[in-house]
C-alpha cells in the first residue's frame, strides 16, 4: 500500500501522456478485476498496482463501473478494430474472415491474457458478466449482424462467435491436442460452418 | 481454521457413509480452487471448509492433485452419464443428441456451477487446465469420437464440442439476449452444425 496517497511519477507510462496513464490505470485494473474478482477490488488496491493516487482513479473513471467498462474497451479494443475489417469485406466470405480474425488474435498472448481475464471475471462476478454481456450486444454485435441474411441476424451472429470463442478456449486454455496446428487449416474447417449461419441457418 | 485439527462428525453427510465424505472434501475442494485459484487453495484450507481432518484428505486422496482429479470426475460425473445416452443411439442423429445432451444439464444450475468452477480456475492455473484438459482427452473425447467420421474423428469431435461448450458460455454467463429462448429451438439450429462436424466436416 505504500505511495498510495500520493501521485507517484515515477516511471515513464505515468510521467506525462494522459492516455498513457489511463491505459496504465485499466491495465492495473484488469489485473486487480481478474485476481480478486469485481466486488473485493477496490479503487484504492487499483491505485495502488498502478502505482497512482486513488483521486487520479476517480477523476478519469468516475467509478468502478466506469473504470470496468474501460477495461472493457481495452480488451475488445483490437478485436473491434479486426471486426471492422470483417465487416468491410465481401458478406459471402465473411466466415472465413470471421474465423481468420479471431484465431489469429487468440495467437497473441497478450490479447489472450485480456480476453481470459475478462472471462474468467464475468464468471464470477454477475455485475461483470452483465456489462460485458452488454457491451457485446451493444458493440460488437450490431456490426456483426450486418454480415447476415435470415430472420434473426444478431442470433445467427451469436451462434457463430460462441463457436469462434467456444474454439479458442478449448485450443489454448484446455489445449486440446485434436485442436492444434495452423490457423489456416482450423478456418478452411470453421469457415464454412460460420459462413452457414451467416447465410441464415437459423431458426 | 477453527476445528482444523480434529475430525468434525457434526452434521450428517460426514457422521457415517465415506463416500458422503468423499463427495464433502470434493465439493469444499471446487469451492476453494475456485475461489482461491489450485496454487493458493491447500489441503488445510480445504479441510476447514469442509469441516474434517486434513489427514483425511489425505487418506482418502494423496495428493492436491490426486483432489483435483476427484473434482474433476464431480464436475464431470453429469456431462458423461449423458454423453453415454448420446453415444448409444444412432450416429445419424447424434449432432441433435449432444446439442441437447450439453444444453439440457446447462440449464441445471448446480451443474453449471460445477462445470464454469472448473473452467474459471483452469483460465488462471495452467496445472489445472493441463489436467482439465487432459480429463476431457482421456474421458470425454474417446467416448465421443466412435461418433464421427472422416479422417480425425476426435478433431470433428473437439470441434463440435467446442462449439456447444462456447454457446453455453454465451447463453448463461454473457446472458446474451439473441441466445435464449427454448432448448428445442436451439438444437433444431446447432444440432446440424454438430452432425456436419461427424459426418467429417473436417480437414
Amino acid at each position: 500500500m505504500g505511495g498510495v496517497t500520493s501521485v507517484e511519477r515515477r516511471r515513464g507510462p505515468r510521467a506525462g501522456n494522459p492516455g498513457d496513464t489511463r491505459s496504465a490505470i485499466a491495465g492495473a485494473a484488469l489485473a486487480e478485476f481478474a485476481e480478486r474478482g469485481f466486488a473485493r477490488a477496490t479503487i484504492r488496491s487499483i491505485a495502488a498496482r498502478a502505482d497512482v493516487d486513488p483521486a487520479l482513479i476517480h477523476h478519469y473513471f468516475g467509478t468502478k463501473a466506469g473504470l470496468f467498462e474501460e477495461v472493457l474497451a481495452l480488451g475488445y479494443g483490437p478485436a473491434r478494430e479486426a471486426l471492422s475489417d470483417v465487416v468491410a469485406g465481401p458478406r459471402e466470405h465473411a466466415g472465413e474472415r470471421m474465423a481468420r480474425a479471431i484465431l489469429t488474435l487468440a495467437e497473441d498472448p497478450a490479447f489472450r491474457g485480456q480476453i481470459l481475464a475478462i472471462m474468467r471475471t464475468a464468471m464470477t462476478e454477475p455485475e461483470v458478466a452483465h456489462q460485458a454481456g452488454g457491451y457485446v450486444q451493444q458493440a460488437l454485435l450490431p456490426a456483426l449482424a450486418t454480415l447476415a441474411l435470415g430472420p434473426d441476424p444478431r442470433r445467427s451472429v451469436s451462434l457463430a462467435m460462441s463457436h469462434l470463442v467456444g474454439l479458442m478456449l478449448a485450443r489454448h486454455v484446455l489445449g486440446l491436442d485434436a485442436l492444434q496446428g495452423s490457423v489456416d487449416d482450423l478456418v478452411a474447417e470453421v469457415g464454412p460452418v460460420v459462413q452457414g449461419y451467416l447465410d441464415g441457418g437459423t431458426r
